[in-house]
């Protein structure tokens, strides 16, 4: 915090000279931190700033702020901090403002920027033509490495770190790449066809953004070149944009599971919070009374043998618990991809295996318990072997539901929970009901 | 697959000097896929390779398989495999290996490099000293831009593209970094001391390792500095390094909210899913016995009423379904820094009213069903302010549990879902099955 306050101290009170000699010291997300907590007009300090470091400003703060701070400028400062903007950012925030301040936007950009930024907009978010940026150095085959250094030096690429160059030929088609690496350490008259990397993996423009990030992960590429059918280079994807992806999968993930919407914010308002939930309750009220369909089945069993009404909860509870962690266990696989044709039939016998051993173990734990409650060993016969089916059925469904889904293209994460514990529910109330009423006579 | 087999073929059959001018097109991980499958002996592909190229494939490579791929070679191939070996996968491997095996490969290093590694492996592995790498360039500040392009030159650095030059005094203490665009940019009589950056973010070696990947993710650097307490310069930790962590990370918050250790492997052995999963198993139903217990207070009630049987399901399953929701948008919020001071009032005003909200829709649901199923409007009654009360609980102990469990440094996602689920079954069936006792003799 008093960082925070020092900071906008020193750039209202120091002169613009000064500041810019030190700009490139100070992040950009760490004045946008100290702009956020700022009373005054945001203009005071930002107008001390130059037009390019503005533009990391805005690249940096989150999607529904940038109109907000971009409109603080005159129409032609307006297009110059645009220019310096990052493609992919500019993209973001233009796909989600309304029509005419979109138009407002485009206005603003020179005619080849803006054709650029229409592209950017065709393409759906969640691919890699929604994240991937437009910025990216591109040479010719027959340049030198002291030719390189001379061009780099001449267009001075924005800030952004180039990790790689781009060999295009005269149709925009990628022919290989130059990693800085070999620039660095070639000597200056070798030509860049015999540095350059031929044989490279690109990205296809409409991938899925989760697959690439797997892409990234598994190589551990810093940046990657985005292609159409043609093999034209449209743009690079780099590693920071893999890590946002990444958190986002994380909390969709999780938040799936949980049966919130991806798109529920913790800081959200009660309408929108309501939104994203109630509609995943109202599913489970429907599950919910299958089980009660289930138990009512039973009522007159119940009626004379009122334990087990008490011992109800453990049996169903237990088997949910066992479900889900084999249904965790199956959804995480499939999203690493660590899940094959081969392993599947191993994972399969481990699983049933697993839910025989527990069922044996805590079956023996809840007739013992049943068996000395209600006085009676049927009754804990009942218990303990209700109990045993249902932790193998625990580990079939958690087995089965999610790579079902996975088959039919449903994420295993938004559907699984509900249909393993729906499962476990009703089976095991059925087992459980079931047996004491055919045991009925032994246990009254 | 036929990909790989070509590989393989080709391998087999091209000569050394062929395969050497080729080799910059082939990913080492793709050739260690294509290994990974070959039936034959291993050394008949590997020999064909320069030890530089071997030592990335067992950069690669899976921590327990790194010391069966250097085991092939003889000791004096061995110590040149692990001279270009990166360090951190280095001493990720001897953190795993038998102490005479680990003794093996120290053996086989050059003193200095020895030293190096002893250090590294007395650093937590889950710390940044536990996942940097030692390998780094460091200049000094009075080198001008084509002295830093000589040297470069002259070092030629490994394949792990350098993102930033380190520019350190002479007792190896960080002064500065110089990011590559300024060397490819600057005029080659510029001093290294006018274009490096002074105010850099650099991470302690024994911060967390979750601590340093949320910087990372925040800044979207490339690469951080490690530094000891007196500011020396001890390693660097990359992005990529951040990718592995993020993902680890990841499935440790999905396992531990099902309840699996995040050590259990999809293909491990049966014993070891049983370690993994039975204790938690046993957590559970203690927490299961103590709602049956519960449900035990008020068997009486539920002899004279059996359809209370029939909706105890439903109260408590919902109520365990919304404090899910509540819980994990807490959990996720408090991992990404979400949750501050300031909003956390704002935060549980919202989770209360939803709550309060819920419970009135899902309350006035369950008494119409309870209503119409058992004839009785009081029965509607009870079983819907029952279902009120449980999602207002679900909602304060969604909020206050994974809150309270990170301010006693306990993972939230470790404990909160059983806590959670304890809570609103315990107190679902208190105030269902309480209400129907007190309100007995108006339902019979």
């Amino acid at each position: 915090m008093d960082k925070e306050k020092q900071l906008i101290e020193y750039i209202l009170h120091a002169s613009i000279d000064e500041i810019l000699e030190n700009i490139d010291e100070l992040h950009p997300l760490d004045f946008l931190e100290a702009l956020q907590d700022y009373d005054g007009n945001p203009f005071d300090l930002l107008q001390k700033l130059p037009d390019e470091y503005i533009a990391m400003v805005i690249d940096e703060s989150e999607i529904d702020e940038k109109y907000n701070l971009l409109s603080i400028f005159s129409q032609n400062q307006k297009q110059e901090i645009i220019s310096y903007m990052s493609s992919d950012e500019l993209a973001d925030m233009l796909g989600t403002i309304d029509e005419d301040k979109q138009q407002n936007i485009l206005d603003a950009m020179e005619e080849e920027h803006r054709e650029e930024m229409r592209e950017l907009l065709s393409f759906n978010p969640e691919t890699a033509g929604g994240i991937m940026a437009t910025e990216f150095i591109s040479v010719k085959e027959y340049m030198t490495i002291d030719d390189t250094l001379i061009f780099l030096r001449a267009i001075s690429p924005n800030a952004e770190t180039p990790y790689y160059i781009y060999v295009l030929d005269d149709s925009d088609v990628l022919k290989g790449i130059v990693p800085i690496r070999a620039i660095l350490t070639s000597h200056p008259d070798v030509v860049l066809k015999d540095v350059m990397i031929e044989h490279i993996a690109t990205i296809p423009v409409n991938m899925d953004q989760e697959e690439v990030s797997n892409i990234f992960q598994k190589y551990g590429y810093m940046a990657m070149p985005v292609v159409n059918e043609e093999h034209i280079m449209l743009g690079i994807i780099t590693v920071d944009d893999i890590m946002e992806v990444l958190s986002d999968e994380h909390t969709e993930d999780m938040y799936r599971l949980a049966g919130l919407d991806e798109e529920e914010e913790i800081d959200g308002s009660v309408a929108d919070s309501i939104r994203s939930r109630l509609p995943w309750l109202l599913v489970n009220l429907l599950t919910a009374v299958l089980a009660s369909a289930t138990v009512s089945l039973f009522d007159a069993t119940i009626a004379k043998v009122v334990s087990l009404a008490v011992f109800m909860p453990l049996v169903t509870g237990m088997g949910g618990n066992a479900g889900t962690q084999t249904m965790t266990l199956m959804i995480r696989g499939i999203a690493l991809g660590e899940i094959s044709y081969e392993n599947k039939k191993d994972i399969l016998k481990k699983e049933f295996l697993v839910g025989v051993i527990h069922g044996a173990a805590l079956g023996s734990v809840v007739a013992l318990l049943g068996g000395l409650w209600e006085g009676s060993w049927i009754f804990g016969l009942v218990i303990g072997v209700a109990m045993f089916l249902n932790m193998v059925v625990a580990a079939l469904s958690g087995f089965f539901v999610p790579n079902i889904l996975k088959k039919i293209n449903i994420d295993p994460a938004l559907a699984s929970g509900v249909l393993v514990t729906t499962m476990t529910d009703v089976l095991g109330f059925f087992f459980f009901l079931g047996f004491a009423t055919i045991l009925l006579n032994y246990l009254i």
